[in-house]
């Protein structure tokens, strides 16, 4: 019976720790796929096309918006970034779980057009911690460090629309339980009709 | 912050193998419960009253049907069984977790009164396994095993009405798969309210 992969969208206030979360449980899950953005943006030295982004030029970014090409994209000051439908759909079809990083604005997008997706909210153990995190995290600037923090407060409210949450208190845990949830989740009835018809069929 | 238990329904045909795995799933959750049943058969040699049954007299029994005192009851040939209510509730308020294996009729009983609990449906790897067991069982006579069967044949039907199907290859990777739904379901946001009101609360 073949069995189409998953998509699992990991999403949360900045600060959470989705990032590490995500590269640690693509090391446990080595036939699993980090879904691919594009981007209008250069690449860095080192970067390569299809594998860390797909680069695009402006017009090729505009006309694969016009063709409905994107799961969801969003315009951050003069670059667009977007993750391809396309590209998610061949890795799902062939039957390979496909994992997606994204901030909250993207996840929900991505839910209105991918319903069937796995949504996760990581959220860190509390908001003072979460305020430690993006203030140890790079700018000095107090006025970013507050507008971060109350956009993350304010985003905590999405999480009504995700199916999990997930407290990153230590990597190693979260990771073990978005592990647990994708295990769960492939065993859903509804995700098993055709093992049920094939039952059912074979006596 | 005070977290209620689950009520995890372990269920499916005879032969499946749903005694297994709640053994072996007890073995690794010492902080979880058995469900107890209540009956009106005699206690066995050994058998030890609240602890493997609430043994009860008929009238008694009968008082506690009056009283709604039951998740479900059958009468089987002279005696009854049944899942008491309070014992189930008294175990999740303490933040318990609670298994009950049940046969189907059992458990779609109780999944109308008891909404919020697990519904898992164990099934054999295929159809055919399930026959080599029912015959392997005991019973010698054909008539008894061919009425098992389609009887079990007939009830895949009501996965429908489960959230969970396992099939049980391997007790040790139906036990790991009936694991991680209980983490799963943990974290469902629909789990979490108060976790989520504490966040947003705590600044």
């Amino acid at each position: 019976m073949e069995k189409k992969g998953l998509l699992i969208v990991i999403s949360g206030p900045s600060g959470a720790g989705k990032g590490t979360i995500c590269k640690e449980w693509m090391q446990n899950n080595p036939d699993a796929v980090l879904s691919i953005s594009a981007t209008t943006r250069a690449p860095r030295p080192m970067e390569k096309d299809s594998v860390n982004y797909f680069f695009k030029t402006r017009e090729e970014f505009e006309a694969m918006i016009e063709e409905n090409e994107f799961l969801e994209y969003a315009q951050v000051y003069d670059n667009y970034y977007g993750t391809p439908r396309k590209y998610v759909q061949q890795q799902l079809k062939e039957g390979r779980d496909v994992i997606l990083e994204i901030d909250i604005q993207g996840a929900l997008k991505v839910k209105d057009r991918f319903d069937t997706g796995i949504f996760i909210f990581i959220i860190p153990p509390s908001m003072e911690e979460l305020k430690r995190r993006i203030v140890t995290r790079g700018t000095e600037d107090p006025n970013v460090i507050l507008k971060r923090f109350s956009s993350a407060f304010e985003e905590i409210n999405f999480i009504k629309r995700y199916n999990y949450v997930v407290v990153n208190d230590t990597v190693e845990e979260a990771t073990k339980k978005v592990d647990a949830i994708i295990m769960a989740e492939k065993c859903r009835v509804d995700r098993n009709t055709e093992l049920i018809l094939q039952l059912q069929g074979g006596i």
